[in-house]
C-alpha cells in the first residue's frame, strides 16, 4: 500500500543537521523502496541560513525560525540537532507537546533532562527516537532495546568518546604525552577548542547514562555516574600497562552486581587481547554481555556528520514506520519493576594499579605494602626501575580485588607519607586477576 | 494497555529449541515488561518427547506432532527449529497458509526456498522472522534492514561459520595442520561427524546468501554464490601468509561493485591488524560498509542453543509487537528497483597468493612469471625459502590486482608445467595492495 510521504523537520543545520539532510536527499530512493513510502525533508530551521555547507537543498527547505518546523501541520517529525539544555529541551517540549514525534542526537540533554522529556512524550503518545545520541553511526540502542529483548544484561563496557580514545591512541602507539595528543586532536578538528567534556569523561557519562537505562530499565540518573577523564594519565603509566599486558581505555561501565548497577566512566586497564582493547582512533565500541546471548560486541565511528546522520535517519525510518502502520507509541523508557539501584562507588570492588612517586623507594614499599595490608589490600605485583638517588622515580604496584572504600581510605593514609613527592594516582584494571 | 499473552508454538525441540525454550520461561518477566504484554509458550513439538534437555517444562506443553501447534488456534507465531530442507519447508507453507507468524533459524532452507517462502508470506500477510540464521546471537538481520537502513550497503565482510573459524584458529595459533584441528573441532563439538557443509564453506554461503539479499534487495541466490572451502589450507600457507603480514579466515563476502553484487565465500588473506582479523575460536564477526555510516563490525557468537535462542526470541518480540499494534505486514524481501545483477566469479578483481611445489625452483620462478606477465598478472612479493636439491619446496608468489579469468587461464597453464610436483593453490588477498 503506497502511502504519501511522511515529512520531516529538522532544527539545527550544523554537522549532524547537514548530514541527516544530505542521507536523506541523496538516499531518498533507496529509503523510499526500503520504507514502502518516500520521506520528505520539508524545512530545516537555522539561525544562520547563509553559509554554504556544500549541499544543493531543494529551494524553500532553508528557514531561520525553528517555529515555523513547529508550526507546520505536515511535519510528523522533528529532528533536533541544535544540542545543549537550554533552547533544544524547550524546543523538544514543545514539539511534543504539538503532537510531533522526535528524533535528537542530544546526549547531554536526555542524560541530564531525559526523564521529563520521556515522561511528557508518553502522555502525548510520541516517539523519541535518540540512536544518534551514543555511538555515533553504531546502532546500539536499537540493538539492546530490540536486538537483546530476551537478555538480562550483565555488563556494557563502552568506548564511546572518539576524542578520548583518538588521544589514548597517540599517546600509546607514539609514546605521546597527554597535552601534545590532545593538541594534535584538536588541530585535527577531532577535540573542541575547550575539551572538558570530551577528556574529562563527561560525554562518556551522559552516553552511559542513556545506555543504561535501555539496558537495565532504570531512570537516566547521569547524578550518579562516577566520573574520571584522561588527564593525569602519563606516558609512564601507559608503558607500565603494557608490562603487565594491559591497554588504557577510557571505559563507560554499567554492570549487574547483585541486584545493584555499577555506573562508572574511567580511564581502564583491559587485558591487551581483549577485541575491545584493539580499538583504536576515534572509532568506538561497545561490549554488551547478556545473559542469553554471551558476549558481543559493536563497533564503528561514533561521530561524523554522516555516521551520525546514518543513525538520524534510521530513527525516522523506524518512527515513519509506525506512523504508517498506526501503531501506537509505547513508553520510550520502561522502566523495570525490580527497580535496580546504582551501586555506590565505594562499594565498587576492582583491581588497581597504583603510579606512586617516591623519593626513597625500599622504605616506601614497605610502608606502602603495610597501609595496603591494614585496609585488606592484596598486591599481586610491583615493578621498581632505575635508581636514582634523591629524585622520584615511579614506584607501581598492581593489586588484586580490593574494594573502592579501602582504596580510598589506604590512598588517604599513603597521601600524607613524607616521602611521596606527588600525590597516588591509581587506574583501575579490568579483566581476569592474575594469579 | 496491558493486553493477553501471545501464544507461540515450537516446532523442534534440539540445541536452539531447548535455549528458546529456557530463554521464553526464564527471562519471562523482563520480556513481558519490556514489551507491555508476556508471551507464552504453549506449545513445542518433536519426535522425541521423552530425552531429558534438563528444562522444567510446564505440564502439557511438549507433544509428539507437530500439527497440533500448527492447528492450535491460539497460537499465532510459530518457531520451526527443525532444521533442513524437506519436512521444514512443508511445515513453514503450512503454517504460512494458516496465517500464522514465522521464526526460523533455518539458513539451509532459507538459502534454497527462501524465494517461495518470502512470496507465500507476503501472500498470506504474514511475518518471516529470520535473525537466528545468520550469525547466532549477533543482530546482524536487524541492523542491516533497520539500523543502517539510510545506507546504501557498500561491502559485507563475515566470518560467519565458527567451525572453520575454530579450525583456522587452531592451524594459527597452534601450527596444527586441518586434519588434526578439524579431529580437535568435532571431539569438542564444534564440527559435526560429516562436516561438509562447515568445511567446504557451504554454511557460509547459506549464510552470505540471506545477508545479501537484505543488504542489496536482490533475490535469494544460494546458487550464484563462488564457494570455497578451507580443507586445501596448509600450516604452511599460514606462516607464508603472516610473513606478509595476513591472517587467512573463511570469509562471506558481498561486494558491490560497478552495479554489479559480487557474492562469493572462500578462504582469505587479510592484513592482521583488521579488527576482524582479531576474531578468533569459534566467535563470528560481521564487517558491514555503507555509504553514509563508513565502517562497523558486529561480534558475538554465532551459535549454540542461548546465543541463537537469543536471536529467534527477538524475532518471536518483534513480530509480537507488530501483532500487538496491529501492523500489517511489509514483504520480508523488498527487491531493489534497481534489480543488482550478481558479478561472475571471472570478473572478480581480486589480489592472489600463489603455492606452487616445485622441483626446480629458479627455471620455475622464470617460466611462471612468464605465464604471469603473459595473463596481465603483475607479481608484488615473491618467498622462496631453504633449498633442497630433488625435492619439491614451496615457492610462494604474491600478486598485484588481477582479474580471476586471468588468473585461472594462467593456472591452467602453469599446472601443464612438468616440473610442478602437484596442483597450484591460490588464496585470494583483500585488503590495501602492497606497494
Amino acid at each position: 500500500m503506497p502511502r504519501d510521504a511522511i515529512n520531516v523537520g529538522i532544527i539545527g543545520f550544523g554537522t549532524v543537521g547537514t548530514g541527516t539532510a544530505r542521507i536523506l536527499l541523496k538516499n531518498s530512493d533507496i529509503i523510499a523502496q526500503r520504507l514502502g513510502f518516500p520521506l520528505r525533508l520539508k524545512k530545516i530551521a537555522d539561525i544562520d541560513i547563509e553559509r554554504d555547507r556544500g549541499i544543493a537543498l531543494p529551494k524553500g527547505i532553508l528557514v531561520r525560525d525553528a517555529m515555523e518546523v513547529l508550526n507546520d501541520p505536515e511535519i510528523e517529525i522533528v529532528v533536533e540537532l541544535i544540542g545543549g539544555t537550554g533552547i533544544a529541551k524547550e524546543l523538544i517540549l514543545r514539539a511534543i507537546k504539538a503532537g510531533k514525534h522526535i528524533v535528537t542526537a542530544n546526549k547531554a540533554l536526555l542524560a541530564t533532562e531525559g526523564n521529563e522529556i520521556f515522561l511528557e512524550a508518553s502522555k502525548s503518545k510520541v516517539y523519541v527516537g535518540f540512536e544518534a545520541s551514543v555511538a555515533g553511526g553504531i546502532p546500539i540502542i536499537k540493538v539492546i532495546k530490540e536486538g537483546l529483548i530476551a537478555n538480562n544484561i550483565l555488563s556494557i563496557y563502552g568506548i564511546i568518546n572518539g576524542t578520548s580514545n583518538y588521544i589514548l591512541t597517540k599517546m600509546t602507539d607514539e609514546d605521546m604525552d597527554f597535552s601534545l595528543a590532545l593538541k594534535e586532536a584538536q588541530r585535527l578538528g577531532y577535540a573542541e577548542a575547550d575539551p572538558t567534556f570530551d577528556i574529562e569523561g563527561i560525554d562518556t557519562a551522559h552516553k552511559l547514562t542513556i545506555l543504561a537505562s535501555m539496558a537495565f530499565g532504570i531512570p537516566l540518573s547521569f547524578d550518579k555516574v562516577h566520573i574520571e577523564g584522561i588527564s593525569k594519565i602519563t606516558p609512564s603509566d601507559i608503558r607500565f600497562a603494557e608490562e603487565f599486558g594491559y591497554k588504557i581505555k577510557l571505559l563507560a561501565i554499567a554492570k549487574a552486581v547483585n541486584g545493584e548497577v555499577e555506573l562508572r566512566v574511567h580511564p581502564t586497564m583491559l587485558p591487551k587481547d581483549y577485541l575491545i582493547s584493539k580499538v583504536d582512533g576515534v572509532f568506538n565500541a561497545v561490549f554488551v554481555k547478556g545473559d542469553a546471548v554471551g558476549e558481543t560486541l559493536y563497533y564503528g565511528r561514533g561521530a561524523g556528520d554522516m555516521p551520525t546522520g546514518s543513525a538520524v535517519v534510521s530513527d525516522i525510518c523506524d518512527i515513519a514506520r509506525n506512523i504508517n502502520s498506526k501503531a501506537e507509541p509505547e513508553a520510550t523508557l520502561k522502566e523495570s519493576p525490580s527497580a535496580l539501584n546504582i551501586r555506590a562507588m565505594e562499594d565498587v570492588e576492582s583491581m588497581y594499579y597504583f603510579r606512586f612517586s617516591a623519593l626513597d623507594r625500599p622504605g616506601v614499599l614497605s610502608k606502602i605494602s603495610g597501609i595496603f595490608g591494614s585496609h585488606n589490600i592484596s598486591i599481586a605485583s610491583v615493578i621498581q626501575k632505575g635508581r636514582r638517588v634523591g629524585e622520584a622515580v615511579p614506584l607501581v604496584i598492581l593489586t588484586h580485588k580490593a574494594v573502592e572504600r579501602d582504596i580510598r581510605a589506604a590512598v588517604e593514609e599513603i597521601d600524607r607519607l613524607p616521602v611521596l613527592a606527588s600525590k597516588t594516582y591509581f587506574i583501575r584494571v579490568e579483566g581476569p586477576e592474575p594469579e
